[in-house]
């Protein structure tokens, strides 16, 4: 059969769109595990919000950068609707419809994909996963205490230390005051704190010239953000809780900070590697008046959140060696196809092992066999691929069974009546650093 | 501050896409888990592959009913893309591109959201999710066999017994020799399956009309079905595999079954509840030209797989009660905020109640406090809320510390210097029946 000799060009995956092949399916979930863990350790309750919402959410609310790079279209029904860039909007809109039967505070958290429509580029796709952590209906600085240790927990539960990382905190109530200070009206703020948010990437005379149109000088603003006295009393008592709990050396002032989205209204964090060699790693805030916004002023709760991406975390543990072995070990344990590969020394005995690896995988064990008739050495080498610990060979001599473990060659005896009890048991030992 | 009354009623989700509150997040998670521990302990790696894809993946070969229900949009860059119907067609995609790194056969599973533009109705919205299994690299009947012994073995995982549920197989091959004995021309036998494929649901003057076309009668037609020498070679050595595993109880011959999509090559099977009062639970088939039809030709790896969407099972689940209390006892053991929930009892111990939250989180154990002052019984309320195992008080008699056990109000007293120690051990053993 004649057959075009090239791949259809259409067949690739989108720009910006990853495949995860088992491997990096694994680093996924390394990753959705760790953050999952960490996350019900403290006491977070997990949600999930749909990935295309009315374009409307996004545009009112989240202003910013983000209006520009929305994953944006119409649907067949005419509707202007959006992959989400970003879950606090959907998350504001879900609590405003059911926060009335839940206690509060409301510690909740989300692992999920977002969209951007930009350039796909090194360490940024159009589609990223991100993990998402919120505590809603506590106003008071304990709350943002509460969620950036548990950002700082996250980072540990990775394997990172203190000196690895460090989590910047400011405040946006500082800048509040500073713009008061200074005569900016309050409809202008917006604008002033972009001009803070991107102090460090814009030129300097176009800063300069940003600045003067507040009557403001970059002079200034860095003297005020250099200045630990302008720390809002909010962070003092952050600082203070943090302390209490072990984490001061994972904090620090940082005015320059104000984030990029125009829903915050408060205390604002990044985390960042030590030597800041990278984008932020995770960021967040508070956001004291998106629920009522979305929900016409029917619902008013405060709230705080942060986010973390998959791309810049994945980086960094990557080039942090203990991080790094740490996840390769998590890797290697979930890395085998199965526990126990059944080898079909005899053929004629396939119904029996059917029936043998059918009970080991009914008792919970990982339970594998060769799909067609193959020699034993054959079956061996599938064996030692599938990265089982034991192969369990079925022959003639059934049913006695022998069970060869793989990392060592050595070799056990046992009888088929007694194989899942036997399994079980033998599994529960570990025998050799790699597969324990 | 005056708010406009109503909510903007934009600020709902899409009609057909679901909010997950925390209890309807549990039950996905279920779900998830369930899938992922079966397909894990039958020798199946994880993948995923993008939501977005090409709609040239779609409209050229998936076929069937399917095309006229994409959710498909341009996107910024011109690319006519959908959000995918189904992950085969990717995972073809997939494997042509990286199979040469696998050892054949690869049992691959994935887990995700798929989306079909439709009018939401009971039990079927425009994004559900769904459970892909797949055996690539094994043309011979084992691989269908071992792939169905998959499907049964989920439906033994949610708790079904067989009675409860039955595997309708057939096989396209058997229609193809139908077809041929009956002068079908081979491009015209896409159209003659689409027949079979409706015709319980098709009108009897319309059918009659459509098999006159090709000189046959409904009559003829159901004739061929009822009859059990008309299976497949194939379906012989099925029903003896999975007669070997146990599973005899759990098959039925159906030739009815010939599936929507005009991908299917040879052996498909579909899973329905045993009253067959719902829709299929699952369904899938031996593709095995996909592969080289994405490829271009470059490769050619025969495949067979199978799907189960979460919207049939959930139903199913609910609507049977040993599945259901099965369910049930997973959600109330996963329902818990956290485990031990520490009672600041004085104020001033505050700091040494992070501290002790911190530690016992740190050592794993899901651990909560109030992050404001209140009065204790408010605190216990609380705890109770939070569906914490332990009350752990923290007073002005710390270093000693009070445990309650929520469930039956008994106490117990410690130190703080061993409190992980003690919190670890007092954990592993159960003190009653909902709690455990």
């Amino acid at each position: 059969m004649l057959r075009p000799p090239m791949a259809d060009p259409s067949f690739q995956s989108l720009p910006g769109f990853r495949d995860f092949i088992p491997r990096e399916c694994a680093v996924r979930n390394y990753l959705f595990e760790t953050w999952r863990g960490v996350a019900r350790r403290c006491g977070y309750s997990e949600y999930e919000t749909p990935i295309l919402e009315d374009t409307g959410l996004y545009l009112k609310k989240s202003g910013g950068e983000l209006s520009a790079q929305l994953f944006r279209f119409e649907d067949q029904g005419g509707r202007d609707v959006t992959l989400r860039p970003e879950v606090t909007a959907s998350l504001a809109r879900l609590v405003a419809q059911h926060q009335r039967d839940f206690p509060k505070p409301m510690k909740w958290f989300e692992i999920g994909q977002c969209f951007r429509y930009e350039k796909p580029q090194k360490g940024r796709g159009r589609e990223f996963h991100q993990f998402n952590v919120d505590i809603l209906g506590e106003a008071g600085p304990a709350a943002d205490a509460e969620l950036i240790a548990l950002a700082i927990e996250t980072m540990l539960a990775f394997g990172f230390v203190a000196g690895d990382f460090v989590v910047r905190v400011s405040d946006r109530k500082a800048w509040m005051d500073f713009a008061a200070r200074h005569a900016i009206a309050e409809e202008c703020v917006p604008d002033f704190l972009n001009i803070i948010d991107k102090l460090e990437r814009e030129k300097p005379a176009a800063l300069a010239t940003k600045l003067a149109a507040f009557n403001l000088t970059p002079e200034a603003v860095r003297e005020f953000i250099a200045m630990p006295t302008n720390a809002s009393s909010a962070y003092q008592a952050i600082l203070a809780d943090l302390t209490a709990r072990g984490f001061a050396g994972c904090v620090q002032l940082d005015l320059s900070i104000v984030r990029g989205l125009a829903y915050y209204t408060g205390v604002v964090f990044e985390v960042f590697d030590a030597k800041k060699s990278m984008r932020a790693v995770a960021g967040g805030g508070r956001y004291d008046t998106l629920v009522a916004t979305l929900s016409g002023g029917n619902v008013d709760l405060p709230a705080t959140g942060f986010a973390m991406g998959d791309y810049v975390i994945r980086n960094l543990i990557e080039e942090t060696t203990h991080a790094a072995m740490q996840m390769e070990v998590w890797l290697q344990r979930n890395a085998a196809a199965c526990d126990v590969f059944v080898v079909v020394a005899d053929e004629s005995q396939r119904p029996t092992a059917l029936r043998l690896v059918t009970d080991l995988r009914r008792a919970g064990i990982a339970a594998d066999l060769p799909l067609a008739a193959a020699k034993v050495p054959k079956q061996f080498q599938s064996a030692e691929r599938s990265r089982a610990r034991f192969a369990l060979i079925v022959g003639t001599e059934y049913p006695a069974l022998k069970l060869k473990i793989l990392a060592s060659r050595a070799e056990e005896t046992g009888h088929a009546d007694s194989a899942v009890a036997w399994l079980t048991a033998r599994l529960q030992q570990p025998d050799g650093p790699l597969l324990a």
